[in-house]
């Protein structure tokens, strides 16, 4: 649920070379690539292939919060691994679902790590046009032949096309050029809770320090084309706070007859007043005690970064996109994206308590629950800020006020100077795009579990083609492109194929 | 949904004597009452026909919540009423559901009028031991034989067991010793929005202006054979509050990514606040602008019957019942007893904003709902409440917030010495039940349109006999009892037939 999730932005972009094409290969770095072409044949030899492995895929659902096709999950992601040439895949047992530690020793000089994931997310099939676990192909305007499904973007589409790669490159009769470490959980979608459990066992630990940078395969071309690269990504708690009259010792332990308010306390009043305790009377700044202990302001560069992408977006386009008419405290664009980038945010997900159908019912609720989310930013970490939720929460009286975290992580960052990065930079351009940098993306991605200690990593996304809908229906994940700025599969594909020789090729 | 709800307290309560039987008749008031034997004998040789009677209304539902069964539920009604005797019983259109205006002519002196509703609340099946629309006659240990479906206390089984009394009384070869006149609705369980609209025609008010009072037949009686006499009832509003992007003109108009939280607005956010202004800080003063004006305090009689009710009652039972530790403010029983019947609330029934289900879902509603219900004391009104709340939360710049009203109405007061409470009490006595008087119900009736302007008469509910769980799974009524102190089916009727010649004898 806490997945990265990339707000659409970039369409209106400007400053995006026409790409698409393979451009011609030079530098330094680039010496060791091999001859392209005959991976190039092998990928689209394997074309049907691929897709088929992907539809396998997404037709084994694997959905956390819905304990659903988990361990099938698991088991056919481990023989997908195994068949693309990992020698070792090994199911790690968690509290939670189980993760997967996989190797794949090329007798390489460099080794990279991987971060992949299983699970999806849920899909109520009432809203698909075509079945979410049937992983139909259908052509769409403007786009070419799509595969429609959940999971197609969001990870198994990318994640099937790295593979597809590894098996093109072996196809080919070529050597990897890096040894690969993957980790891989099935509990992104909620938040991560025990990948830590996987990635913090002594082998894996021990497996990841010998990589130079961990990342993960991701569609990251938007419609036109355009590449960006978060160098970073706020972090997050889940939680659900939850008052009932039961903890409280005031108000009914169940619900009774509204009528009786008169003389009995209310545990959704309650919940009610702690919540406003937690933002400013605007509802758009942390009011938490200590909340901004640790926070860390933007640099001048960062600050660059993000004017220079605020002025090459159309800026009532994004507004019309999200359906806003005013940023927040009516700030101009650019400080709204200054403020996106920068500042912690104390959102409500959802609010549940009583009768929540049509029309009333005369009830007084025994228990209110609202679903919170809180983003982080370097320096903030999660442990110590849900230990300030609670804390602030007691000052005040409200310590019967369950804080239950459904998950959550840190925040991620990478050097722009790092090996990870600057080989993202090398593939992107010699396709002719050049990606627009950013110093952070407002959503989160589990990357802190590589950047953070013990591992310390450069982690981050790679990858050409293009999908969307993650989380929404009618996900999808472009097969055969009809634009030629857009890679379809082959194409990004071959985009992982260069990304591990160039990777290779790095200091 | 704005039903009066009796809060089942009383099953300690003292002082009642042990009734049941009946007692011989006496005082002049009683001077007119036929040969009842005649009567009973009616009653005991209808009965079969009397209970088949009620399962047939109870298996034609009739919920206007769902907009299911009404005109069948209307007709049946009518159907019924004509049955019993009623010269004329007309479909009386409304903008919701139809009400119906019946009248009985018999020749009396004295003109009566009459509540009666014809919709119950929704029942989910699963819940229930019995289905809620079969209407299965069942063993229940301690009551005896009851009859299990939706309606069978709210307010099909009184209604149909004072249908009974009608058959019986004109089985028996006697004339009726009062006119009728009957106004009845299909839409009480939403509280009651268009039933002015049935009262206030004028052939139906000309005819009201006849009566002396206006009543609803109840199950009072306790397990325990006590009996309330409630002599009047809180008003209510009931409306959802609602925060929208799209009518605030800031935050999204569609949910979007919680990580946007940090540039957008958010309308949950907007929703606690306003709600915060509407209460005192421990959620149980209301704190509308104008809430107090027309709130009139109780009287010395009225504290001093409150004070006799909770002197005898047994206050860790109630409080063990409720499933509560205390009563707001930390008050004795006496004194959370006198709020209750005294002060208005405002009551949150429900929150629903964003994502409602297990777990969280990282995003930025766009949308949050708070359902409330007011009750109102006299001589507040429902209409000049529903302004003050408006006008309240409009000054504070929360005008944008929708304030949709779904149902409510004003209290209802009733005078102890009118000839409605006599003769309740002289019935009621004359089964050896002294009724315990209480100044106000907490819960609600739409009382106000019969004890209001323009038809201004008493109005309450009488009747013996016992049900419970309106509005709960496995509602009942007793059919026979195994309890000497409570009435079954043929007792309840016959309370009917003595009310009718007590009230005939009023002066």
């Amino acid at each position: 649920m806490a997945r990265m999730q990339r707000i659409s932005r970039r369409g209106m972009m400007g400053g995006v070379a026409a790409g698409g094409a393979m451009m011609a290969l030079g530098g330094s770095a680039w010496a060791a690539a091999p001859d392209l072409k005959a991976i190039r044949a092998e990928v689209d030899k394997r074309h049907d292939e691929s897709v088929k492995r992907l539809q396998t895929w997404i037709r084994q659902p694997s959905i956390a919060a819905e304990n659903r096709g988990m361990e099938e999950g698991c088991k056919l992601t481990m023989e997908m691994l195994k068949d693309a040439g990992f020698q070792t895949a090994t199911r790690m047992p968690t509290d939670g679902q189980p993760g997967i530690f996989a190797t794949l020793d090329a007798g390489a000089k460099r080794t990279v790590g991987m971060y992949f994931m299983y699970d999806v997310k849920q899909a109520d099939p009432s809203e698909w046009m075509s079945p979410p676990f049937e992983a139909n192909l259908v052509d769409k305007p403007g786009f070419g032949k799509v595969l429609i499904g959940r999971g197609a973007t969001n990870q198994k589409g990318p994640e099937a096309t790295f593979l597809a790669a590894l098996h093109a490159i072996r196809g080919a009769g070529k050597k990897l050029p890096v040894n690969l470490v993957l980790v891989a959980e099935g509990e992104e979608e909620i938040g991560s809770p025990h990948f830590p459990q996987v990635v913090r066992k002594p082998e894996v630990l021990s497996a990841l320090a010998k990589c130079g940078e961990v990342w993960m395969p991701f569609n990251s071309q938007d419609p036109d084309g355009s590449v960006t690269i978060d160098l970073g990504a706020k972090g997050i708690i889940e939680c659900e706070l939850v008052s009932t009259g039961a903890r409280w010792g005031r108000g009914p332990t169940k619900d009774v007859h509204s009528s009786l308010k008169a003389e009995l306390d209310s545990p959704a009043w309650r919940l009610v007043m702690a919540l406003t305790t937690l933002v400013s009377a605007d509802g758009n700044d942390p009011a938490i005690d200590g909340w901004y202990e640790h926070v860390k302001p933007l640099s001048d560069h960062d600050k660059a970064m993000i004017e220079n992408a605020a002025a090459k977006q159309d800026e009532k386009q994004v507004m019309k996109q999200l359906g806003v008419q005013h940023w927040v405290k009516d700030l101009n664009f650019k400080d709204a994206m200054l403020r996106l980038a920068s500042e912690p945010t104390v959102n409500i997900e959802g609010l549940v308590a009583g009768y929540t159908g049509p029309g009333g019912k005369t009830i007084l609720p025994s228990r209110a629950v609202a679903k919170l989310d809180l983003r982080l930013v370097p320096d903030q970490t999660a442990a110590d800020c849900l230990a300030k939720l609670k804390a602030h929460l007691a000052k005040r009286g409200f310590g019967d006020i369950e804080v239950n975290m459904t998950g959550g992580y840190d925040p991620t960052q990478t050097a722009e100077d790092s090996s990870l990065i600057k080989a993202e930079q090398a593939v992107y351009r010699r396709h002719g795009i050049e990606p627009l940098m950013q110093p952070r993306l407002a959503g989160s991605w589990p990357g802190y579990i590589f950047t953070g200690a013990p591992v310390s990593k450069p982690g981050g996304h790679f990858g050409l083609g293009h999908g969307s809908g993650a989380h929404a229906p009618n996900e999808y994940f472009v097969i055969e492109s009809s634009n030629p700025k857009v890679e379809g599969m082959a194409g990004a594909a071959m985009s992982y194929v260069e990304f591990l020789y160039q990777l290779a090729a790095m200091k």
